[in-house]
């Protein structure tokens, strides 16, 4: 390890205590935008040169800024591996910076990170990605800190911005606010009634797009969905965000309705379903990822509908983080193969409930 | 209920106390003796008098009997249907008299019941089956109690019997001794290490059976086999025992093996068995007869590797049998459809494991 993680304040965690709004439902809220210097070239184009300028100017400029001002700066082209996947997994750098240098081609890159619910990624796809995390369903209250970050920065920057387009980005989807708003949502209700494909059939007409866990080509496990906006051209910031609002809010309500008629017309099959899901948790000694997320989703559901009440949801958060492989590795302090992982995994999962039902 | 199964001394079950040598493994011994009088028509050609006569005979006879003197005699024509079913249940009669009835047609037929290590049916295929169960692996104690009871009833009746067959029976596979001997054996680990049907052909090539829990004509389920002879003419007593006990040593002896290559080439694959088994066990809330056999084998499993501690073999023993429809029937006082039944099946498991874990 070149780094400690725990210099990020809260591990960059605060996010997954629950406290936010409907935080039984929807896990965050993730707002981030994209920037770009408009003397500088994009990242795609660009040079190690030219990468250092970018990131050298955008410190200065976060050391200005009122949230940024003693964040620690993490160099992502200098960590290994495991600690970018690290910072992957609590959801504070994109897979992008994540698999930095995988390809062999290195570029100067960094993080700026705070307790988790502002941060900024520096020579990602852009150069600049502001970005803001939440816990619960917290639209308006993550961009809110996100817009003081981003009217700091632009006092320090010019920031590429074309008057009919808006704000000029790498890739075209993301021009005009630059902004991606996204809620991790989770509906095992819906799924359940098999609604689920008709709700997210729905979403896509009216602009939103889905993905699973970890992003953009991550696929959905434990029926935890991120919902977030496609477009970002002409509409206002508050347009988006509000459209994104009404519809996920539609979606909570959704899944409120499903988990009540499958408590209705099936408490039988769903109590069986979330203890079963409980009792695996708590006793297999192999977990895979894929299985642990599974099982975490039928316990979550539990919980939401009151029949088991001896986990937090502060407990399943944590679980979603911790038990995958760079989290699992650091716990262990050295690496570990797929079979060794499901191993720990499980040891991992045991013990936090343990200590959960001891509490 | 027009009968107290609490009459039966034990409830006829003394046998599930996991006492007898081997017990982990080889759940009981049974052995019965087929018997007809020889003035009597067999059942398949009798009527009904012929049947009162053959049952008063036969009554009058026990009670000069060392072992049946005072046991009670329960009419199997007079009871219901559950009421049969939770008799076979606990092994205590057959499945022919526990469907007795069901076809319409009625015949006056009897048990007598001890704590379960003797007894007696009448009037079932043949006039007379004397029977006794034992814990654990007892052939030889278990047939010297029937032994001493043939003797004491065989001094009161005249047994139909050919100087060159031996003794008549109603079906000829039983001619000769009458006797059929069987062990309940528990064999996961010849079933994981994928060499049960091996061991199971070479049993037929020596002249013997398997049968499921519930022996002729009941699957397996579980990892439960009943092994038993198929001959019964051409040899004494004493070789078919000795014949059965020699083989039924070997397969216990393949079986440790089996277990000790798991355990040794795939320890985790087999401790995340158990406790799945035993986690699923422990909190589902619907339980189909068939996956709590199954979850108990896998249970039963981890207790004889000492993986498991916190549960006895006597609870597991016990469980076979209180998990089965007519005794949930009976402990919730009133009859059950098979969705409720795995629901009250679940509630009484969890309810015996919790028992245990707080003992």
């Amino acid at each position: 390890m070149t780094f400690d993680i725990n210099l990020v304040p809260d591990g960059g965690m605060s996010w997954l205590d629950a406290s936010g709004p409907d935080g039984n439902i929807v896990l965050s809220t993730r707002v981030r935008l994209a920037r770009n210097l408009d003397d500088q070239p994009f990242t795609v184009r660009s040079g190690s040169e030219d990468n250092q300028v970018v990131l050298d100017q955008v410190e200065r400029a976060s050391r200005a800024s009122r949230q940024l001002h003693d964040a620690p700066l993490i160099r992502i082209d200098h960590l290994q591996a495991n600690e970018r996947q690290l910072l992957h997994e609590r959801h504070l750098i994109s897979r992008e910076l994540a698999e930095l240098g995988d390809d062999g081609k290195v570029r100067t890159a960094a993080a700026l990170l705070t307790d988790g619910s502002v941060g900024m990624m520096v020579n990602e796809e852009d150069h600049v990605r502001l970005q803001c995390l939440k816990s619960g369903f917290s639209l308006e209250e993550a961009y809110s800190d996100l817009e003081r970050l981003d009217a700091d920065m632009g006092a320090q920057l010019a920031f590429a911005f074309h008057e009919e387009f808006g704000y000029l980005t790498s890739c075209p989807t993301n021009a005009g606010t630059g902004l991606r708003a996204s809620v991790l949502i989770h509906l095992p209700g819906l799924v359940l009634t098999k609604e689920i494909a008709k709700v997210l059939q729905g979403l896509s007409q009216v602009g939103l797009t889905f993905r699973g866990l970890y992003g953009e080509g991550s696929e959905v496990v434990g029926n935890f969905f991120q919902l977030s906006n496609q477009t970002t051209l002409g509409k206002s910031e508050g347009e988006l965000l509000e459209h994104l609002g009404d519809m996920v809010r539609k979606v909570i309500e959704y899944e409120q309705q499903a988990r009540h008629v499958l408590q209705r017309d099936a408490p039988t099959v769903i109590a069986d379903k979330v203890w079963r899901a409980y009792g695996l948790l708590k006793y297999a000694r192999s977990l895979s990822f894929e299985e642990t997320m599974n099982l975490l989703s039928g316990v979550r559901l539990g919980v939401g509908l009151n029949l088991i009440s001896d986990i937090s949801v502060y407990t399943l958060n944590k679980l979603l983080i911790f038990a995958q492989p760079a989290h699992l590795a650091m716990s262990e302090g050295r690496e570990l193969g797929d079979s060794e992982l499901a191993v720990v995994r499980a040891a991992y999962t045991r013990q936090l409930l343990e200590e959960e039902a001891t509490r």
